[in-house]
């Protein structure tokens, strides 16, 4: 344990007086940072560029930069430390890419052997991107080195900071019985990410679907099935043929309005098509508590986007909390425009929950280990080298961390790659060099939403000013920059032939 | 009933003195037997061509087939019957294919909306062909009026034959509770295949994997990754490592030969280079009671299939059959080149089970109420036009009816065809025309199957004699006939992609 905490006091203040290594190192840390070395490692886009072309530049530079990686340190640490990573979502996949491995034993931990491209998961719930086409195997951001780092494919369950000890639990798959190991840790990375806010509203874990996993992906396109199947299997009820057609969505943050827009997409261009003898019309319902959707977006923005939202016939019901979740019904509460509370109870056929981020267990269990984490809201508390407060040898990363910032794929994006360049650095002193580590500072690109009909919101950050931007060119744009997001080659290749597919031959509607 | 009784008795005998109507009639039915004017709907190959240029003609022909599909009976009969059709396999989907569907009230019945291209299933296992691919929804293959035809996405549990109605239960999707209904008939094709057969040999149900459905392909792709993934996590026993790498295939037929194939050229392509770590090698063990694999082969080329799985490292053990399956061992008797018999146990961590088909619980049911159904071993049993023995409104196909020709796609889709046929025909009678259906006569095509390693062999009908052929361009033919014998345009361009992005990226290893 001494030698761990020695290693962690090696993080040097902030405004070390700058050596040349300092400098140089200075430099890789603020383009870790700003993901300028590595242009797919930013969630969303640019700062310095808007226009297609400019990501299409990005994709082949990114392709190059895949079959080219930088050469990693060639001295070694004599004693190399057991460094564990929990997950392998943005942040820990992007601290991995980054890490220079060779410096120390490294354990990843994940029920997940891959990592997943969150961003376009909405479209997997029409079969627009099949979800295989998401999912990067975590090898291949291991390295070919097979000795300098392991992979256990199970469930980090707890974290005993005293013993530095994590608990995992395999699955029963192939014939082993489900087992629990201990993985002892000299550093720790939380990058875990985070469960569903539920806000304790009765019945949302019983009835609704979530938005989060590839299976949660897979039980909304199966649960649209089912919506349209039911509606056509024998007579039903004028009552039940209504409530099959009526899709609710909890949430209008990018998310929800992203599935929402997916779905009226579907609904539009290939339901009629694929099922001629459909009657119905299915109704989709935005619910949002705050008065706009897409609240992180400028005022006129989003006030854009719920005009097309409901020009595109999707019903937005804004100042409108959930107050319980029924079988085949949600009752709200709405505020009307003379501010007078008002309950309402609309049936649903399917009923997609997309409202937030709660702490997950193995989370709130380190917290409550910790003195410094009794107020656990949002996740850890970390300090401004990520560093989780109140701990000596554990960082958090992503949604799991609690440092001020919105839970999207581009601050964990940033923190893992931020938190990759400390970590070398941390190993570049081991070997006698100076660490001079500056606090992690996030570098907002700007934020993209597609809002269905090939219309898309934007607003972008160019030389610190907001630019919003919206319409067809920012739906390419954001086409191009999802693309250019995807941490492979292989993966744009597939997202781009699964776009082509659904242009010649449609959606998808077979129930898996 | 009187009606449909009329109706039935319609079916000429065959023989009837030729009128113009019965030979265009005759050439009419021919061609539909033989699969002459859809060259998509016979299974395996043409028996008048073996060269894979041949299949590209007929692919082209089939793409022009699919977009200018020929006319169908301007006519219609005055009081549409009921024809209620269960399943939506090879047989059902030839037979609603070329149906004459203004003709009758169609009603289909399937607990999958989807027809899937069972013969690919095998490469499913290993992530080369995405099981999206080969789902084409079932509504591809049921015209564009919407009123002609009803499909009901829900098991049918059972026949009532006496009443004329058929128990369907529809899953609890959607919030629906999981229901019953009855959908009565004046005419009824089964069209449900087949359960896995197990002889009765206990723990096979409990421990093996299946190779029928989607889900089952993805069940076995899940059992390998599990078995890779388990040797990696923490540290096992040497006993368990070795069961873990050992796969078992119990079924030397195509199946299990194709899945040993597809998983050796997983394990020998791509594993090593998608986990580096991996130290154990694979051992697939082929389990088959008989003699020799592929045993519908011609001796030679069952030789050849043994001796280049032997060379690929697969182990085959011929004249051995199962006692019993446990958790993590299958016993079996094997007899010795002395003919003597000797127990054997082997251990698993994958068990794939291809062993052939029994009757599914309502194909017993219903011939439980028919006397002429007494002995149910592989089916029900038909009379030469495909009707039901001892029933009078009753046909099958496929997998369910016991025609004396072997259960595999190439019957079924010819059933299907000749079925419908003679359908148009009874309602052509109906209006005035004079029915002559010949009875249905089976024209095998030859047979094919993939061994590994990029070889294939096939036994080709070539005017009445077979050809045996194997090796590269035998497998080149191999996806040539596989990609000609896809049902619908889209459906080639997917698993030709599947292909291509499999020889780019290498085959999909992450566990859904």
């Amino acid at each position: 344990m001494k030698e761990v905490r020695r290693f962690t006091q090696t993080r040097g203040p902030p405004g070390l007086a700058p050596s040349p290594t300092n400098q140089a190192l200075k430099r890789s840390l603020a383009s870790g940072i700003n993901g300028g070395q590595h242009p797919n490692h930013t969630q969303r886009v640019k700062s310095t560029s808007y226009l297609p072309w400019v990501a299409t530049i990005g994709l082949g530079g990114s392709i190059v930069w895949t079959m080219y990686p930088p050469q990693q340190g060639a001295k070694v640490v004599q004693e190399r430390k057991t460094l564990v990573v929990l997950g392998t979502g943005w942040g820990s996949i992007s601290f991995l890419s980054k890490l220079d491995k060779e410096q120390y034993e490294v354990i990843v931990v994940s029920p997940h052997n891959y990592f997943l491209f969150t961003p376009l998961l909405p479209s997997c719930t029409t079969g627009l991107i099949s979800p295989r086409s998401l999912m990067e195997p975590v090898r291949s951001f291991l390295g070919q080195n097979p000795d300098a780092i392991k992979f256990y494919e199970a469930e980090a369950v707890k974290v005993d900071y005293n013993r530095r000890v994590v608990h995992i639990q395999y699955r029963s798959g192939a014939h082993c019985q489900e087992g629990q190991a201990e993985v002892p840790f000299d550093l720790l990375v939380m990058g875990v990410g985070a469960d569903n806010a539920t806000f304790n509203i009765p019945g949302v874990n019983e009835h609704a679907c979530f938005l989060k996993s590839v299976s949660d992906a897979q039980t909304v396109q199966n649960h649209i099935i089912d919506c349209i199947e039911m509606t056509l299997v024998k007579e039903k009820s004028q009552e039940d043929l209504q409530r099959l057609s009526q899709i609710v969505i909890v949430g209008g943050g990018p998310t929800g309005v992203e599935v929402a827009a997916e779905l009226q997409d579907f609904f539009h261009d290939d339901l009629k098509k694929q099922v001629p003898c459909m009657k119905n019309e299915f109704q989709i319902t935005i619910v949002e508590a705050l008065p706009n959707v897409l609240p992180m977006l400028s005022k006129p923005l989003s006030d854009y986007t719920e005009a097309k939202l409901k020009e595109q016939s999707i019903r937005v019901l804004t100042k409108t909390a959930v107050k319980r979740v029924n079988k085949d019904s949600v009752e709200v509460e709405t505020i009307n425009l003379d501010g007078q509370k008002e309950l309402k109870i609309i049936p649903y056929g399917l009923l997609v929950w997309a409202t937030g981020n709660k702490p997950r267990e193995i989370v709130q269990g380190l917290a409550a280990q910790l003195p410094e984490q009794k107020d656990l809201r949002r996740g850890l508390v970390v300090n401004e080298y990520l560093a989780v407060k109140g701990s000596h040898n554990v960082w958090a990363l992503g949604d799991c961390a609690n440092s001020n910032l919105p839970p999207t794929a581009q601050v964990a994006a940033q923190q893992g790659a931020y938190l990759a360049m400390a970590f070398n650095s941390m190993a570049e002193a081991e070997l006698g060099g100076t660490p001079d580590i500056q606090p992690f500072q996030y570098s907002h690109q700007g934020t993209l939403a597609y809002i269905g009909g090939e219309l898309a919101v934007a607003d972008l950050e160019l030389l610190g000013n907001s630019i919003p931007t919206r319409g067809f060119f920012t739906y390419l744009f954001w086409k191009a920059a999802y693309l250019n997001m995807c941490l492979t080659g292989r993966s744009r290749v597939l997202v781009a032939t699964d776009w082509t597919k659904a242009t010649l031959f449609g959606r998808h509607l077979c129930r898996q």
